[in-house]
């Protein structure tokens, strides 16, 4: 692990590589990306990195006018299963306004016989954080957990499980050692895990890394001794606020496991305790 | 207030003529629809009923095959106010699945110079809710109020309240009196409204009602002593399970208000106590 050189420029880091997306010289609002086999998670590539390469194609085309460069609330609707290799973001400007716009991004990758395969569809309203009223009157106090260095990494997880989490290697987590129960063959039951997130090579956190960290903590399913994979169905989140540097604290809960679905709530806070995102999905119970 | 015909055909009520969209004969996925005044608070048409009327729309289109008429998740995005009058409603089908289909709307109106305005852009992945398995391990509990013949009846409202709020007269709402403070000038500065919900011509709730129900509370905002308006920017609802008959019990809460933003996160529990939507939106906080 390194410490964040802050005179790096944007590509310099996993997370800026494994989102990066270049316009289609000749098709205005198509974006082209490669998705990288370092992010992947059980089938496919994380949720919340997916999430962001769609929110950087949005970014880009919604900040020409206004600065809205920051996705505000941003929707995720997963498709099929994406695979690493290279993917086709197609965007649209549904409206520009003075202080919100909203667009659209379709992202889709050839499938076995060529034909284009839609992963994900995004809808999202972007605008500038920076312009945003100073006025803070949240009530939400995050989460008390142990320091990072009295949690426990995810580098110690089983051979077999990180095997099929790529992605654990570039995210630098520590669970609340209340939370990992489950790892010790002794689920809370409580349906909540939470921890410390940092990028393994030290990227400070930004609006865009916020929506991979709403998707990137165990499933909450594995505290109530279900395991397996839980494919996320949709996912929205708000970014409310630009996170300071430094480690944030995620907090994923369950309540209503139902039907063979679930939801999972994300709260992620910033080193100073200011609660930067708030994120909901709906995902596929693990079977029985 | 009449009691529910269950006999009567789907559009002899009025939250079914209200959601009403037909066919365009001439053009595939387009339908029609009259915004009805009825259903205006504040500056517009409700947010939760002009979702249910796009997700009628969406439930046509993604119903044809595999029975996926119920709405599991759905997010839309408020681009501007509606207006009474007509509307038009152009939907496309993202994926058809198994278990799931998605599908997106685009709902707009004649602007004043006759152009088309963009109102409202959803995204929603449906399935048949029938079909979900019989496993319920929901760990959540309803809150607990008083009966609604003990809870307030907005119809006591100021009339200069009930004037901004047409939907109120198809609506037979009750506030637990825990919550209404804000009505005799002492606000909890909680953040929570609860109450309980039924449609004042006996109208049973079914899924597409549950789009209008998680919108239907006054703005938590009240409970913090900030009157005025709270457009929704955005509103993801999840559907659990179709709602038994009789009252809903209704909850929005918000924890964050920071920026000029705040969320609101409802809960719509039905008369044995399910939990059977949870929704959460991204609203403007009214100006100070």
């Amino acid at each position: 692990m390194t410490v964040a050189d802050t005179t790096a420029r944007p590509l310099d880091t996993e997370f800026d590589r494994g989102t990066a997306v270049t316009e289609d010289p000749a098709e205005p609002g198509v974006h082209h990306a490669e998705l990288d086999g370092g992010w992947r998670i059980g089938g496919g590539i994380n949720g919340g990195l997916l999430l962001a390469t769609a929110a950087r194609a949005l970014s880009r085309e919604l900040g020409t006018a206004a600065g809205h460069t920051d996705p505000y609330a941003i929707s995720g609707y997963y498709l099929s299963a994406s695979r690493p290799g290279p993917a086709t973001l197609r965007t649209e400007v549904v409206r520009r306004g003075r202080t919100l716009s909203t667009g659209q991004v379709s992202l889709s990758q050839p499938g076995p016989d060529g034909i284009e395969v839609e992963r994900l569809r995004v809808l999202g309203s972007y605008g500038d954080l920076d312009a945003q009223h100073a006025d803070v009157r949240t009530s939400a106090t995050p989460p008390e957990l142990p320091p990072p260095d009295r949690c426990i990494s995810t580098d110690q997880a089983p051979p077999e499980f990180l095997a099929q989490a790529d992605l654990l290697h570039r995210l630098d987590l520590r669970l609340d050692p209340a939370c990992v129960g489950w790892a010790l063959g002794a689920p809370s039951g409580n349906g909540v895990i939470r921890g410390w997130l940092r990028l393994a090579d030290g990227r400070e956190p930004d609006p865009l890394m916020l929506l991979l960290a709403a998707d990137a903590l165990p499933p909450v399913t594995f505290d109530l001794g279900l395991f397996g994979w839980t494919p996320t169905l949709e996912l929205t989140v708000h970014v409310r606020a630009k996170p300071a540097p430094g480690w944030l604290l995620l907090s994923h809960a369950t309540r209503n496991l139902a039907g063979g679905y679930l939801e999972e709530d994300a709260e992620v806070w910033d080193s100073t305790g200011r609660l930067v995102a708030q994120s909901r999905q709906l995902a596929a119970a693990p079977r029985p």
